[in-house]
């Protein structure tokens, strides 16, 4: 790096605010307040910090740059601005439905990694690449990231925090706008930088607070980042909020509204350099030695599964063995767990390929933005395993996952209450209707250790967000080694001439259909009986043509609760059908804990309560 | 309190370990190490510490013990068995379908606030409590958390010591058994209760480090705790894992499991009182200081609402406005907000009554676990509002809320596409889905302010787990200012002779579906537009006699996702009736930051949309 030109770093920084007060104004929306406390930082980073490649700034080799408070995205769409990467007219439409510079950033942008505006998630995603970077990519590339103070209040941001420091996250920099004013109110430390330093230092952090509005100070911040060794760096930079702009400055009420066009005069007036400084500015390219990954997608080949017929083996079980096979095909197979690994059995993986694990211990949402972290800039395909019911712990990051067009794989064990004695807190009874919510998810429910297995190697070889939903008692081996499984194409694992009705079932249930459709056949009642494989997409195709050969009844049963499940997908695609009825066994209350059979019994779903509703669906009581 | 017998302690922790020993070997399931790491924790907590009635164990006045490790539970069984109120049969029929001391604690049992078993919890629900114990009931109850190690690594664990050191919750001790083992490995901290201790006193909390297996050290710390003033405290109680069980304390792999019931025999041999010691134990009897609080629910009472039909209000609005209503007539209805509250008008509240609102900052996880701990003993009504799309976040603890059978209320503001340039991580997309899958939960959709007050109304007047998707446009008043509203009961707001179509929609696309009824009116088709006022329970009543009379053809359309969506609730609900069929409108992908209308438009759910699909519905093309 040459002689730092301090007075062109304010300088830029004034220019991010005028252009930040510009857009919001033209877009009459938006957050400049937040943006203007954070024009030093971003000046100071984007112009002498940080390496990257502004002509591709996917560089695998770049320094990497998380907006956790992702409202702030004008002084970050501005400072791609002055690099010269956004133009003007892009930067004047901000907010428009033409335009990719979103109200909140979005990967729709090609600078932009993670998708951020649900406050408190930024860290997570930033350790993620940052563990990539010093374990995986074994590269020099840096990460930053920039937190407001008010997002500090989320416990992800501790969660992240922990994870950094217990990997040892030393290219990874946190930055907290400690800008004193939430949305509504001061935030609960206001301006005590002190105390949120230590809340960084007691999680492992080494800390640094500055005057964030000081171009120098902050730039001694970065080399002491860089100088410090094992552990990853939190700079606590004091700031207000609307900074800059003259009776607006650290005042309440102002959060996400735009700021009167006027103000920007006095802000212009501060500008030493008057003539556009952008071609002056000195980006830093990046050390390109970030090695070249091209993920085989699609071509990931697992060895066959290798099971006999009627043994017994839990679909978790058989992720594990799947999970650890693709480890040995493709490198950048990653599993993250938390802390369940013996019972999820990603500890397959861990103990085969021990570099290919991410112990993220008991936190959650933490696991999910780690595993979103992993998969930026397509270095990795992350595998994320807990229990199914504690995915919801990181609802709100697999919604932002979402956003993020993000390619991560979760597999969700101990579902239903086939768990048994362990009670409801343990049981996953909502996990098909969180996954199915995602736009584009694949929600897979194996019922088998093959299904389970080649859900997994397709899990791996499909883009997008996968959900793969295990359980937890060993079942029988239903299907040969060599059985073909697609997304969205279901299988009749029962079938019989003149059936009166289709039963699907997945999991647990598909047993339980099987044992009904034999007891049904002894009583000369025949039924069909599906598996659907993946329950989004559902194999619309063979449901419609197996229930109008059913005598167009479907019973749907399933170890989960009604809303948005397996019952009411079905009923979804059906539809628009004409005479086809549905009638769907379900979860309804929540469950107890006892013995696995019992508690299938009392919540309706057991083989029994499937021929009652099998008997009753086709002679109605009068 | 008389003079401390700490023979007695100690022989009682020995007594709760071998409870726990046998009670898992009993059930051949369980935790029996996790409760014996925390057996003198217990034993002082019960039998000096803690001031309770084990004949009333829900006495208002009494201290309030939350398990926040819930699996550690048999600990807390045996403790309740000494204290003469849980039976031996009872005990030893641990995690049976018949017997209510189940895996993880669930309020099934009387001396149970909140369910635990997803950790990192209860310190919220603890929180919650103290909060109710110092500012509102103003009494001299105390609450005591018990965490495991393992779980601060949940972020919730923090957000929780942080609210509780802001609001200065001194009547509130959090102890940490830190046994260093998690389910699979050593937790992130292993032992380092210093490290443990600086993060608490960072986040504001006292800290007392003690050996956990001391009783005269943990009276001590209790003591300490009693006489800080103006914060919570920490208690860091350094145990073994499996502590007093030969040849399995702090050994790996003994996690979730029954130990040999032959190591009871080491354990007994230790104990000095070899007989009998229950009716011996010191219980302290609550002060009986706490008001006298009868809830009145079903008989709260508004003011009516006093709007102007054709006026625009937006429904957030108007629920900020009931609000204030219900705590003009319920001085024990309390609103709790994420840093949103001039966004969801929650902010009418503290404004009219300061002494019924808390501000829970941008931590949305212990928003909800907050206000399942105000909720409990029936103390307050708790109402907690943010943005819908932030209730993801705390998803499960809405779920745990279940599971406690909690009876909260929750606002969700700024749903869907309509909310327009703040773009998609803003956008509530699939809340309707999340509250829909919690067993027994209402979910209001009320389309303009009218109804958004009467929401409001019932919510509070109906026991349980109750929605508001309330949303950001201002819209026309539809509704009379005395229009009867009722949970279940959906309204025709748009009638015609001979309809073609019954058209469902609620909140904004309500509204599009009465413009598209308007137009097709005008060309001479007809259809029928209904508002369900609540989407679970829905009235399947009005809709299959509605659509009855329309051709058996019903659209859907919903600014949501499809996933656990009105569409599917309204094909599930019609889905046993013959002839009718359903199409649906929503949100397909993640949406674009943009206009509302543009957006209505784009994804498909505008009055130009819907006008489509009855045109393609009634004349299919061939």
């Amino acid at each position: 790096m040459g002689k730092v030109d301090i007075q062109q770093l304010d300088d830029v920084a004034n220019l991010l605010r005028i252009d930040s007060i510009k857009m919001t104004c033209a877009a009459k929306s938006g957050h400049p307040t937040s943006s203007c406390s954070a024009a030093e930082i971003i000046s100071t980073l984007f112009f002498n910090e940080m390496k990257f490649d502004k002509t591709f700034p996917k560089n695998p080799s770049s320094d990497r740059f998380v907006l956790s408070k992702g409202h702030a995205c004008p002084v970050l769409y501005a400072a791609w601005h002055q690099a010269g990467h956004v133009s003007t007219t892009d930067m004047m439409n901000i907010r428009k439905i033409t335009c990719d510079l979103e109200g909140h950033p979005t990967p729709r942008l090609d600078f932009i990694d993670v998708a951020t505006g649900s406050l408190g998630q930024g860290l997570s995603c930033a350790a993620g690449m940052a563990y990539v970077g010093k374990y995986i990519d074994k590269a020099s590339y840096r990460v930053y990231c920039l937190l407001g103070d008010g997002e500090c209040a989320e416990g992800s941001v501790w969660e992240a925090a922990a994870f950094a420091s217990y990997y040892k996250l030393d290219n990874l920099v946190a930055i907290v706008d400690m800008n004193r004013l939430g949305q509504t109110q001061q935030t609960m430390l206001g301006h005590d930088a002190d105390a949120m330093a230590k809340r960084f230092e007691s999680f492992g952090c080494h800390t640094v607070v500055v005057n964030g509005s000081n171009v120098i100070e902050l730039l001694n911040a970065y080399n002491i980042a860089r100088e410090t060794k094992d552990r990853p760096t939190a700079i606590i930079a004091k700031t207000l909020k609307g900074k800059g702009i003259i009776g607006i400055e650290d005042e309440d009420n102002w959060h996400g509204k735009p700021v009167p066009e006027s103000t920007i005069e006095a802000i212009e007036q501060r500008l030493m350099n008057k003539a556009d400084i952008a071609g002056t500015l000195q980006i830093n390219l990046p050390v390109n030695d970030a090695p070249n990954v091209q993920l085989p997608i699609g071509h990931i080949k697992m060895t066959p599964p290798e099971y006999t017929i009627g043994d017994k083996v839990a679909t978790r079980q058989a992720y594990g063995i799947a999970l650890a096979k693709l480890g040995d095909a493709c490198p950048r197979i990653i599993g993250l767990d938390g802390d369940t690994k013996n019972s999820t059995f990603s500890e397959n993986l861990l103990k085969k390929h021990p570099g290919q694990f991410v112990e993220c211990f008991i936190a959650e949402q933490n696991l999910v933005g780690v595993a979103v972290g992993l998969q930026c800039r397509d270095r990795t395909i992350p595998f994320a395993s807990t229990f199914a019911a504690f995915f919801t712990r990181a609802a709100d990051q697999l919604r932002m996952a979402a956003v993020s067009f993000a390619n991560i794989k979760c597999a969700g064990s101990h579902v239903g209450v086939s768990i048994g004695e362990d009670g409801p807190s343990q049981m996953g009874l909502e996990d098909i209707a969180l996954f199915r919510t995602i736009p584009g998810s694949i929600v897979f429910y194996p019922t088998d250790a093959v299904a389970a297995e080649r859900a997994t190697e397709l899990a791996a070889n499909t883009r997008g967000i996968a959900f793969i939903r295990t359980g937890r008692p060993a079942c029988p081996v239903i299907y040969g080694n060599d059985e073909k499984f697609e997304i969205g194409k279901g299988k009749i694992v029962h079938d019989a001439n003149k059936p009166k009705a289709l039963i699907i079932g997945a999991g647990i249930t598909l047993y339980e259909a099987k044992k009904a459709a034999d007891k049904l056949h002894s009583e000369n009642v025949e039924v069909i009986v599906m598996d659907p494989f993946t329950i989004k997409p559902l194999d619309k195709d063979l449901i419609v043509k197996s229930a109008r050969r059913a005598e167009n009844r479907i019973i749907t049963v399933e170890d989960h609760y009604q809303a948005g499940g397996i019952g009411e997908a079905v009923c979804q695609a059906v539809s628009d059908q004409k005479d086809i009825r549905v009638r769907s066994l379900f979860v309804l209350d929540v469950p107890h804990s006892g013995p696995p059979d019992a508690l299938l019994e009392k919540y309706g779903i057991s083989a029994k309560c499937i021929i009652d509703a099998v008997h009753q669906f086709i002679h109605p009581p009068n």
